[in-house]
């Protein structure tokens, strides 16, 4: 399958940051054909959790035939090695090999993971040790969405950089998950996937028993947020298929007083 | 008239977003020829005044024949209506029917409202409960961009959802308003546009009483921000035709202490 | 050499402000084949060294052929003149006159300075008194991206308007600088260049006495944030070339607890 011209970014640099500005001209200086799609760019700093966990979600509702490249990398200029994985549905990410392709990896099917070490798709022969968003990430994709084979870039390796990530699951008549973040309305995002829900059974309108770290909730699973009184929390399935806690017309953290990354467990 | 490419996004989705991204990639795919502009994604959430106040001083510099995608969607997955609206000046805006099209029905002429019932041009056969915007918006934005003629999307509306919205005005020697909404800079946005304050005869270098909320102050009528000292509020129309309160080199809402969606009054 | 397309956005808009919408729709609707990059749009109100520098750092990596329209503008409406400057790189930058290009004068060499007189650019034939950005700067920014000719926006300037800028420098034993901004991961960032601290005989795992303000650190000059413990201080070069002070995934403006704008110095 071709490359469909798209190439998302996703990173930890802030929206503010000059740097995202540098990597597109490094992107639009090899092509001005190339569709950049900024994913986002407020990813907590070094937050490889949640950068994976948006990279997936997002990544789930781009047209097969996309690229990405993420570039959430603390150990920039260390040993970390820079890959690319291609997966089932044609999809090519463009990372560190540090974790944050674990959700991604997860998901989609794996068909190879490359090393890149052919120096000739950078952006200068030797790569700075601050920058490889500029240096490596950024030119290669850009390669990829040109249809340079994968293959070019460099050696296949056996395995790549996972980090500890486990999903919601059913259990014992409980569901156990953790909140992964907050989005921008104080929905409260967890790890707690549409067909776990189904395994446990939960139906519409049905009020649950909800524990987040050491607070009690009870609250309905319902199809949309209109569905309860305004001002009122519920749950329901987040548009990428998972479980969030949100408030109709309002912003659940806030209401709930409830920190992301707390672990979460729902009852009948 | 064709349309001319542009396809203006404004959403309450906050900038870091990933949604955004799925919504440009959905775009992107259907066709990769159209120019996406990000007018704000930064509306307060659900303020449907703002996100409407905001779309039209925006869409008034946009040039004929563009199309605007507008989600301020508190209502997604309720029987809220999806409707595009066609004016006289060729512009077509795709938005939920919850009147965030209020103002700029109220200042370009309305040439047809549709409710948008063809499921042809959705993202998915059956949309999400969760995301129109992705579902619906921006895929019927695109195909429309694409010179599908709006007719395709569904039937005419005899009406269309509007918000209590009225504009400032000039009545027994005093000029009414409202504050909308503080920019970037501090500087404080009324619905008091240049031809109320030319019917109320004011003057350039004129000096005025500005009561908001209960606070009272004198300010200059000037032409811009340098024409008073640094430091001192003034007023002046901003770039949309609209009156602003501003500080030369400050911070007028800081200076100032107001908040916005208070009621303003100017008079000699 | 021929524009290559790109046209690079700065301004102290703020990322939230529709008038970058509005500027683009102009860029677009001279020209669809325009590839419009955000540089930032975050830099302070009103701080025209902080924009100079940044411009500065982020040109540096933008192509030979790159045009810039940078729009820091608080004198907006006053008599200050709008010009375009041209470098020995074929870069072209288009802002107002006030200061804002002085570190892009300073490194690359300027070529020619023009006033922007000619109206058959504009937006509109008489510019408004508050937003030179839609009026001029965008439009003039997109015609010269076509390929008009430098000499058409208007005559040549004998000088432009710079503002008091030394960069850091190597002085009896002591490198003796300023900071200019703290950048979204809290890294600290410096006028020093990689010259001057190779001029000082600074090497890699140096240990080097920092004043900052009126506090006193220790830390090592290093190549990377990986070469300290997870947790502590250090020098490095960043990839524009300047001298950064960062933690390793940490804040160094929170751990240092310092402000920006301070005198650093720094000693064996």
């Amino acid at each position: 399958m071709k490359r469909n011209g798209i190439l998302g970014l996703l990173t930890d640099f802030g929206h503010e940051s000059y740097q995202i500005g540098i990597m597109k001209a490094v992107i639009k200086n090899i092509s001005s054909d190339i569709d950049i799609i900024d994913i986002t760019h407020d990813i907590r700093p070094f937050d490889i959790e949640e950068g994976a966990f948006v990279l997936y979600k997002a990544a789930l509702n781009f047209p097969g035939g996309s690229t990405f490249v993420t570039v959430i990398d603390w150990g920039v200029g260390t040993s970390r090695k820079a890959i690319v994985m291609r997966t089932k549905n044609d999809m090519m990410f463009v990372a560190p090999d540090n974790g944050v392709l674990t959700v991604i990896g997860k998901h989609f099917r794996v068909v190879e993971v490359r090393e890149i070490t052919n120096n000739e798709f950078l952006y200068s022969p030797v790569p700075s040790h601050t920058f490889h968003g500029r240096d490596i990430f950024a030119p290669v994709g850009a390669h990829l969405v040109l249809s340079t084979p994968i293959k070019a870039v460099g050696p296949l390796m056996d395995t790549y950089e996972v980090i500890r990530y486990e999903e919601g699951h059913f259990d014992s008549n409980i569901i156990k998950g953790k909140i992964i973040y907050v989005d921008h309305f104080g929905n409260i995002q967890t790890n707690i996937s549409s067909n776990v829900v189904k395994d446990a059974g939960l139906v519409h309108n049905e009020v649950v028993k909800v524990k987040i770290g050491s607070k009690k909730f009870k609250m309905a699973f319902v199809e949309t947020y209109g569905n309860v009184e305004e001002g009122k929390a519920l749950l329901d399935i987040d548009s990428s298929g998972y479980l969030e806690i949100s408030v109709n017309k309002g912003n659940a953290a806030n209401v709930l007083k409830i920190q992301d990354k707390e672990e979460i467990t729902i009852s009948k």
